[in-house]
């Protein structure tokens, strides 16, 4: 069901800061940033040899990363993503379960228009977990 | 410096109801149970694909695991893992970029024997950090 972990998410206020910060003292470059509008982030990657690191900064404080933001000002781990061959079929069998995936069952979108989903945390060993159709 | 993503670490509030919870609903099976004492963890490992899913149950309260879960009750994501040649070497790498690692600089082993260390959540966009010599 879940094939692999895609990457770790984390929010950072200032997303130029971290870039910075990840480049200077720990060697890691970013890739180019993207603006996830339905999410509410601005994001890039850190492509690791075998995942990825995501960093996202809220564009507003209403998103769900500007309210985790709001009670984390420095930032920190916000979910982690596994990638699934369908993310329909997964939904359905994780349905099956009781599992709640969030949303109002809309299809949404990551920026490079791949489908995802997102596992409630209490669903999930108390993890914010997303679903990437890779 | 860092090699890639080794592992995410939950801490849960009953590793036997996590692992049941994982291997019903996900597909997932956890390996062997083991204990760190110096982490005052009992704990066990999912492998993925590509990486890791550790789970932690604090053995008492006063662990950093137990503290972790007193704010969580339900647990969560608490840190993330990245594999190093060297701990000494990339220790030595971070002091000089004024890095803080948590603990006196006494050698800290995991259930592998592996060394590893602790990067503060404030030197890594507030992200507890771990670093793994494997």
């Amino acid at each position: 069901m879940l094939n692999g972990l895609s990457h770790v998410s984390l929010v950072v206020p200032d997303l130029a800061v971290a870039a910075q910060r990840l480049k200077s003292v720990y060697g890691l470059s970013i890739g180019p940033i993207e603006v996830n509008v339905t999410q509410g982030v601005h994001l890039a990657y850190v492509q690791l040899s075998n995942a990825k690191i995501e960093l996202m900064q809220p564009t507003h404080a209403e998103s769900a990363a500007g309210k985790f933001l709001q009670k984390n000002p420095r930032g920190g781990i916000h979910h982690i993503s596994f990638s699934v061959d369908s993310v329909d079929a997964v939904s359905r069998e994780l349905a099956a379960e009781a599992v709640t995936l969030i949303g109002d069952g809309t299809p949404q979108y990551n920026v490079h228009n791949e489908r995802i989903a997102f596992i409630h945390p209490k669903d999930f060993l108390g993890a914010l977990v997303e679903l990437e159709e890779i």
